[in-house]
């Protein structure tokens, strides 16, 4: 078993899709990136990533690069949870937290974590997503910006056929 | 086993009780909520429910509700822990850290991992306390909020009565 | 097993040295701190002391004492194995986050991994380290600070020699 966490920061302006685990929420802004600045996929994304040692989402997806301008996370997603397949692991669970001032994301939930799984192959039951506010603190607060945090663990089931360092 | 994380943020003003753990500190400055604001208890109650996968702390305890106004967080840990116990989960470790700019809570983390422990019925040393500070910078810098992070890993010792999804 | 988290910030200012995971960093601004202020190795500090539950840096190495000042935090890292070593723990694996605006550290996250694989007596592929900036938002994206998070996983493989409580 291994353990890995992600954190994710975005900018948030008015004018932009505010897409959250590939869905995206009427808001009253949205995230500034290269690819779609998926907050939440992009933490999930770096814990996996992290749990199995394989560094970290720019390494794997430079957003400098062309290939990957407004590219949908959840694409980058199922190429991280190649990357994992490939070393053997399976994800046992991934437990996210949203800090974003507004809007609540409850009743889109289901649907976030209906996407994730799909991406990962794995059951919905095994993912978590929970929000909080900055309490009107910080960037995050004055709605300037959002984070996602990701907790996750995995089990390697078989060994790589990659050796390791 | 599964692993969840919380993260709480509340805002600190003067006139208010700091509460973490459900101990009152003595301190300058004290946190604002709906409930007894117990930054610390909160974010050990988002990592329980997160690592098994049941939403957060807003779904079960809504703020806005009459019924949890300044209700000790102990409380709501309670509730949490029987939640966890119908689902037969039982708690590995607790591990949180409180980032404040004062007051030194080190004399009173024996008495709060007492309180956690009690309402979770785990042995006091499978919770550890940790506390840092922001170093002037940001909102808690300038004393105007806490945050509370807490890691748990739990095991499922027994198959839930309740069905997955 | 064990989870365990650690967190730290410390202020970047010009004319200092930026120490991470003991190798120095070419950058505009070092870190300031009372040790080297080398911000990734005390987040990695506190998550090992944090998931064996021994209490936190500050508790084992007080800021304020002579003993520590300017001393390398490789040096606490290598005590901080003692400790677990001491109870029978093993480190599973080390999940690292830094949060900082520049300069870009990838070149260097081999070296960074091998001191602390040294100093933990680990293979370095048991640790990762992943770098995100805070979008010029905050006191990290002013370049004013850097924050680092880290997350481990431990296992008991010999009963302590210690009571517990």
């Amino acid at each position: 078993m291994r353990v890995g966490s992600g954190l994710d920061i975005h900018r948030l302006v008015e004018g932009e899709k505010l897409i959250l685990a590939g869905l995206e929420i009427p808001a009253e802004k949205g995230a500034v990136g290269h690819s779609d600045a998926d907050v939440l996929s992009h933490a999930v994304i770096d814990a996996l990533l992290g749990a199995v040692g394989a560094g970290d989402i720019g390494e794997h997806f430079p957003s400098g690069e062309e290939e990957y301008r407004d590219i949908s996370s959840l694409i980058l997603l199922e190429r991280t949870a190649e990357i994992l397949a490939g070393q053997g692991f399976e994800v046992i669970n991934i437990d996210i937290t949203l800090v974003l001032e507004s809007p609540r994301i409850n009743q889109h939930k289901e649907t976030m974590k209906g996407n994730l799984a799909g991406k990962l192959s794995i059951n919905k039951n095994r993912i978590n997503i929970k929000a909080t506010t900055s309490e009107d603190l910080g960037f995050i607060g004055r709605k300037a910006g959002i984070m996602a945090q990701a907790q996750v663990l995995v089990e390697q089931l078989e060994e790589s056929s990659r050796g390791g360092d």
